[in-house]
């Protein structure tokens, strides 16, 4: 029950991160086809990364055509409804915190499964929802947003770092996960409702 | 027989490859080495993504030193006849022709023959084909011409469908390798000739 | 107590590794948390590509806190201290010199007891020095220096064939680990002296 849940909750993240990598290209003026590639790459491209770290070959994608169909669904939408799309900007971002609350659950409790460390185990949560939209930015010859003024990854550490401790506490798997997700959603929410964000380096 | 034939063709393939990446890199005013580097990973970076994603490794090249070789002599071509080189615009053409058309075989036949579903095996054709020149671009600070305009990604994937179609058919091995080979070359002769695109997306 | 040495050496590389990174990103005014994602790439993204192309995964890191500390370590010296450190130019330049040292040595070794043939295996050594830092380059939106002008790339080759030459005459271990990092680290300050770099690719 709670695995289904998370399964369809991932598709919806996949379904929102794909349609963000269709628009950034076609942004860009690309073709249907690059257009798919940088969508199914925004979108299953953190988690390719964290499998190829952890040695989980072939990746995970790899045995479930869902994650094909959504990103095909994605370029459809976006290529026949261009416009209304971008009207749906919070729809779209609301479906978008949803995916990074779950990316960022599935790659904790992945890597605390395969006996990664603590801290470790937070990163590959951070590295599932951040790699695939950074993928993106570099491939439209952009500097990731990521590494320029958004939150979201601090979310995804400090949701990442909830999961942790309440494993550590006893804290059951079902509550556990609500809990990490509802973390990184409010904290993300919290931080562009009240423009938080991280100090700036000096040169 | 057809295995040493790939094989020859593989080699072609990547020539053509690895003096295209050469090239870009003379544009850019790099150096020998960064010259080498990046003829490199434009001819062997699809097969080694391609790898990596399906637990493949050490990846394939590590066990024959005759790619290295073949990237080498690319280096030695294009810095002593750079200009020459340039006027075989069209012989390197069609290598590099030559080159998609035996590395989408080469990545959908091994990735059905690890058991990966048919429409991911052609997936990896494709990636084993243009990850590669797309890599060459993002390195060189271009958006990848993949993504933009090129109807070659598109050319694999109706290959590499080719081929699994006629295997599904029972179409022997050698026959349908020819076959697939051969739609991959046809349709992007076809398409340059005829200046055949898709459709860009919509803003 | 050699392998105790390489440890030290190798945090030593880490930590001027991630400085370096780190001061890149404070450059494009990258909030802390860019930068030290920054940081973490550049100080270890060679070796991570290294254990993923050669199969050696979860990759290396993940066994070692360590590294994450040391990465962390360098966000805090760069934040507290960025004008002093940007005079501390020369120190800094000695510790990421003696980081390719080891960084080569390390790479070369751990292919060559997987079985990785010689040529491949210095040129991994090659790919876990300049892979990080090839990688900041690109996430920052810049053409890799590596690919440019740098003749680092060379003093690691160089050194790597070393290492080869002397396993293959029968030298031993200790002896032969520091001549071949006092080999990477001599051509580099020879080629900086004497300003000796490679011929460029003509157009």
């Amino acid at each position: 029950m709670r695995d289904e849940l998370i399964y369809v909750l991932d598709l919806i993240g996949t379904l929102a991160f794909a349609i963000s990598g269709i628009q950034t290209a076609a942004d860009k003026r690309m073709d249907v086809f690059g257009a798919m590639m940088i969508g199914f790459i925004t979108a299953l491209g953190g988690g390719t990364v964290r499998d190829m770290l952890l040695g989980q070959q072939p990746v995970s994608w790899f045995h479930d055509l869902n994650y094909l169909l959504v990103v095909i669904l994605a370029v459809g939408i976006v290529f026949a409804f261009a416009k209304h799309v971008r009207r749906l900007k919070q729809t779209l971002f609301l479906f978008d915190t949803i995916g990074i609350g779950v990316f960022t659950l599935i790659g904790v409790e992945k890597s605390l499964s395969l006996g990664i460390s603590a801290p470790y185990a937070v990163i590959m949560g951070m590295v599932t929802s951040v790699v695939g939209g950074a993928t993106r930015d570099v491939l439209c010859n952009d500097i990731p947003l990521i590494l320029q003024k958004e939150v979201y990854a601090t979310a995804c550490l400090l949701g990442g770092g909830t999961y942790v401790f309440l494993n550590m506490m006893g804290v059951g798997l079902v509550v556990n996960s609500f809990v990490t997700m509802s973390t990184v959603i409010v904290i993300r929410l919290l931080s562009i409702k009240y423009h938080i964000s991280l100090p700036r380096m000096r040169r």
